[in-house]
């Protein structure tokens, strides 16, 4: 295999696309749950639109209801299994603030359009998050696409609010579903 | 909240440490389970001793038993709650290879010091693994230590082998119990 001629990877980079800048407005408040997850579905679908990656958006949102970052699928660009929308989202608002842990200071949200996958549930529970809004839900994804979303815990919504995470989901869900229509039309790679 | 004030985050770039690149011979052929994983365990205890990270190592190997990547906990040195042994394992791996499932061609090995947490737990499903090799058990790790593994699904080993994963553990699992024994009496984070 001639790639292992290579030398071991020390550090990896993962780039957001650059129209994501135009998308984030950094000083708006964001009230209530739906126009968070408004906004996760709108990067979700210019993500498709732009062919820059799965039909998957996410934004982390501090207390005041301003934007601390944001992610999109990006496993396919970027040749990594890791780069979901929320784990771009986790990764590069910590790079921003600094610190592993969200909410070792203040409180933080994370919406993200469609409910997490295995990965970026287990993740949830490290980033420092107090609450996770929810577009559409798995079987929107699985139905609607080749999508997997893996195996959870049987009660994972009782799991988050066991460890502080409150739950609140099906916010814009037909909005939500739509990016998956749209992305199986134009024939998306399912990963 | 000052740092609020910074643009939006696009690139995000995780390091390993440097030591890593002398630790690893990327002509060896690793035969059998407990010489992956004792590597791993190698790799762990000298992120204690060097102060790098966490006292987790993990490394992807192919099919004739050579290493494809490397990886140790960097969550505090980084500040990225995602920097997982594992994690780093997969992205560094795929990011040499240049493509984000490993098994797309050949068969590929996953070795790390002690069971996944349940992020890196659900990051194996899409990284593109045949086997994963486990040292220390989850009780071992929160036993020894202040880390939390996080939940599973009930037969999290099942779902693996479901999915086309073979799960072997308890590799040299005194030694890999041994790391947590000496990361608690530096009084390590538990992150």
């Amino acid at each position: 295999m001639s790639a292992l001629s290579t030398p071991l990877t020390l550090r990896v980079t993962l780039d957001l696309p650059d129209w994501l800048d135009a998308e984030i407005d950094l000083s708006r408040v964001y009230d209530g749950d739906e126009a968070k997850v408004d906004l996760a579905i709108r990067l979700a679908l210019r993500n498709v639109e732009e062919g820059t990656g799965g039909p998957f958006g996410a934004l982390v949102f501090d207390g005041d209801g301003r934007i601390v970052s944001a992610g999109v699928n990006r496993v396919v660009p970027q040749s990594c299994s890791v780069a979901h929308a929320e784990m771009m989202a986790f990764m590069s608002g910590q790079a921003r603030l600094g610190r592993a842990r969200f909410n070792e200071e203040g409180s933080f949200t994370l919406a993200t359009s469609a409910q997490p996958c295995c990965m970026c549930y287990g993740a949830s529970f490290w980033a420092g998050l107090d609450t996770m809004l929810i577009g559409a839900r798995a079987e929107d994804v699985t139905e609607l696409s080749a999508f997997d979303e893996g195996p959870l815990p049987a009660d994972w919504i009782g799991e988050l609010r066991a460890r502080g995470i409150e739950v609140r989901r099906d916010l814009s869900r037909d909005a939500a579903r739509d990016v998956f229509h749209k992305y199986a039309a134009k024939n998306g790679a399912a990963y």
